[in-house]
């Protein structure tokens, strides 16, 4: 065990944190060495697939996790209904910590949580992957260099999960105590942060849902969508459901250019990532051809999107800690 | 002259009157054999820019035209404000029409415009060219047979004019009682018609703007979004403007697959046309990469959309006329 390594506990073994732990075991920065679950057995399977025995304990409750003092931060992949309350109990025993998205069901819940992991001075990500990927700050400049000014964000991500039968029983985001905030939470986070990355984190004046949505028997979110708008007029249309076959396709408009991708949330492929970046173009010879620069870019990925964002929290943590 | 062909006359010599000459050039069904101006140069340049001199006769107003019995039929490019008229005046005289797009700037008005053309038997058409694509039928099969039951449309449509010197005093668009329904007539026509038309013409039960529209000077839309809802949950989500560089994006998603294209209103190519085609899809292996078979499909054209319009019209028109 590197003793430069990040130590990492992992409150819940679910399934979010299989795909996790196998990003870490790919991040030499990041060593997970210890595992809780309130179904000990879940903990210990999860030790024993990656080949953890001897490396990582596993724990009957969260509690006795957050007392290990080996442990410098924590993944906590919990339903954004329980989160918040372990963020908090992570932050005062001096744990950083990564958690799902999204972050908490209300602003208010949220601010506690910030104020929560400022208070104890620890830091807090959120797992949101796409951020990570080095494609991601390839279009950054393509946003600031290529497209002039940015006027609209179009986006879509469905999942075709909702048919699927026992899907409602199982998912947490069909329980409103659990992920209340349903597929809003699960998929509109991804709309919503590119759209307000797209836009510099700038905030919008006012937000309009769509007509439309579906309500699950559990009360939450099934499908939706919503507009957001910014003072100088700048625009994002979002759409979102679990009635539907898979999209994730983004639209950047300015005006001298578009950006397009179709695989935000998670990219198709872990060793490369397309974009799409378009000139203003216009319609020529006498409106019957489209006249358009369009180049279609590769970016070669050398680790998936998860591994970055792990070496990204540990740059930002073990820069924070002591020496120990 | 061919006996057989269908004899057109042009009212008005409109930058899409030329794109039309050219398309009726490559129709044998059709012949142009009369141009009216109430700019008569105009009218005589158009008829020998296309090599049309002792084929098509100069008219000096659209009243003579009308009045002309070897004109079958009628293309009536004139804005929108002062089509209605043209068309009901047409069809009193027994021809048929092509009309440019929107068909009037109400419903009233494209009711009358409807009633005309029943009354005296005559034929009206849109100039919708993109309906005439054999990549439409094709898409329309897919639709039927390949993704399901369609959920949703996503559409956008965008032209970087607006920021053109001028083009507010040069665009019909842009003066309320040329094309007074600015940008939502002329491009949204597309978004709405791209929506309809993949929901099979069913009309939904709601519609809603989407907020931060933009207006000219001359009080008409230049931006402008809206949503539609059918009975059952279908929902239709669309953007359009000048605001910024060229968009033409269309997105069909069923309960198993996805059909999408980039180039809806005119084909970036004449001589081919692609669609992509995906099925449902699933993340796969812990939710790292997208597990979705893509195809994009090539359609050869053999003419331009154009053309097929005008073959379309013509077989439509000459199978309700009687020999002459």
């Amino acid at each position: 065990m590197s003793t430069d390594a990040l130590h990492l506990g992992i409150l819940s073994a679910a399934t979010i944190a299989h795909k996790n732990v196998r990003a870490i075991l790919k991040t030499p920065a990041v060593e997970v060495v210890a595992v809780a679950s309130k179904t000990p057995d879940k903990a210990e399977t999860l030790i024993k697939d990656f080949g953890l025995e001897g490396k990582a304990k596993a724990y009957g409750s969260y509690e006795q996790l957050l007392d290990d003092p080996n442990v410098h931060a924590v993944y906590i992949p919990l339903p954004a209904g329980l989160r918040p309350e372990w963020v908090c109990k992570a932050a005062a025993k001096g744990k950083h910590v990564v958690g799902e998205k999204p972050v908490a069901l209300s602003v208010k819940e949220t601010d506690e949580l910030v104020a929560a992991c400022k208070k104890h001075g620890v830091q807090y990500m959120d797992g949101s992957m796409w951020l990570h990927n080095p494609r991601t700050a390839e279009m950054r400049k393509v946003i600031d260099s290529q497209i002039g000014t940015p006027r609209t964000v179009i986006t879509t991500l469905s999942l075709p999960v909702e048919d699927i039968p026992g899907f409602q029983e199982a998912s947490i985001r069909c329980h409103k105590h659990l992920d209340g905030l349903g597929a809003l939470g699960d998929l509109g986070w991804y709309n919503v942060a590119v759209s307000l990355w797209a836009f510099n984190y700038d905030k919008p004046i006012q937000v309009q849902a769509h007509i439309g949505p579906k309500f699950c028997d559990g009360g939450t979110l099934m499908r939706c969508g919503a507009n957001l708008l910014w003072e100088d007029g700048r625009r994002a249309s979002l759409s979102l459901g679990y009635d539907r076959g898979l999209t994730q396709y983004a639209q950047v408009c300015g005006t001298e250019g578009v950006l397009e991708w179709n695989d935000y949330g998670i990219p198709h492929r872990e060793d490369k990532a397309e974009y799409t970046v378009k000139n203003a173009g216009m319609f020529i010879d006498l409106y019957t051809k489209v006249g358009q620069d369009i180049e279609t870019k590769q970016v070669n990925l050398e680790q998936p999107q998860e591994v970055h964002m792990w070496e990204n929290f540990a740059k930002q943590v073990l820069s924070k800690m002591s020496p120990h």
